[in-house]
């Protein structure tokens, strides 16, 4: 995603803690007493500017979300959306994907999406992609037993990457959709990403790789 | 693949069993003395009129190749064909395919390959399907250890079906590609169907399929 430089956004995440959560370290193995319930736990991972987790939040208010988004000037539109409909079920990290171990336990999170991630098409950017083997190995060690990662894309390299990623590291593939928009899968929240670009007529690529033992 | 009635079919096979093998079963455990060498064994499971096979078969001469094809009067046609050029690496069966395991031995062949099988869409149809669990487990008995199975098809839900399929039964995912014809894999050698499917503008899906233990 382009980023256009919002000198106004450090100023903007520091206000609103109740939500842009400082240190989040703090919380690791904690975020359940947190949301205050029992509710299954949901990260996205590289949030963007946050529609499709408000989307999701809305949609499923007894499930809790996380969105790690390490661009200020990207998160802080996702703060405006919430601060104009604020959902309790959702909280947003200002971080790193890399350090996400730090702030979750072994086993704490229920289920990943990896929404329209960047492609890294140059091989020698291969352990940037978010489905690089080292990241599986980090989602694998937070995710309980079972857990899933679903992941949409409309980057056909990128896709199939992940699918032969994915198969190496043993998970198991279901809710493979190589059209999403020309299937019946109705319960598709879209990201900003994906509504301007499907219109535009990319193929929307996703599937559910499940952590099994 | 729309059959046209070749009354004439039966006839013209049961000449030719130089290249056009009757019992096979009798050949079980012994193809490589068949054609008389040690080279590797690949079998394409409906090779329909035999244009991808017999490619190959030119393509690599030192690997065998026997392509089954159930319908009498589609296998006449790859019959013809190599009348007119005669390949000593390769031949046909006319059988059906759910009968592999008696025609050949445990750890026999090398790769497998399926093109543009019958994808069987309807729900209620889904053991017909080349890729469905108990085919898989009949490959499994045939192929030696780590044995490749190669899929082409125009098909998105029964490449879709297909990839779900592999993962269950614990098979290693390569060379995926999700639109073959626009990608930089050089050595596809094409079938009648994917020749005229193609032209048509349809995306051709292929992957490998790895039989890891």
């Amino acid at each position: 995603m382009r980023v256009r430089n919002k000198p106004w956004a450090k100023d903007k995440i520091i206000e609103h803690p109740e939500v842009l959560i400082p240190n989040p370290e703090n919380y690791k193995e904690k975020w359940r007493a947190w949301f205050g319930n029992d509710h299954p736990l949901h990260l996205e991972i590289g949030m963007g500017k946050g529609q499709f987790i408000l989307g999701m939040a809305k949609q499923y208010p007894m499930i809790n979300f996380i969105g790690i988004e390490i661009e200020e000037s990207i998160i802080v539109s996702a703060l405006e959306k919430w601060l104009e409909d604020p959902q309790p079920n959702v909280l947003f990290l200002n971080e790193n994907a890399q350090q996400i171990t730090t702030f979750f336990a072994e086993g704490e999170l229920d289920e990943l999406y990896l929404n329209f991630s960047d492609p890294w098409p140059k091989h020698r950017h291969e352990k940037r992609r978010l489905t690089y083997p080292d990241f599986l190995k980090s989602y694998r060690a937070i995710l309980k037993s079972e857990g899933r990662l679903n992941l949409k894309t409309d980057n056909q390299g990128l896709f199939e990457y992940s699918l032969e990623s994915f198969s190496k590291q043993g998970l198991q593939l279901e809710q493979i959709s190589l059209n999403l928009h020309a299937s019946n899968y109705t319960e598709n929240v879209q990201t900003e990403y994906e509504e301007k670009f499907s219109k535009r007529g990319h193929r929307i690529y996703r599937c559910t790789a499940i952590f099994s033992q």
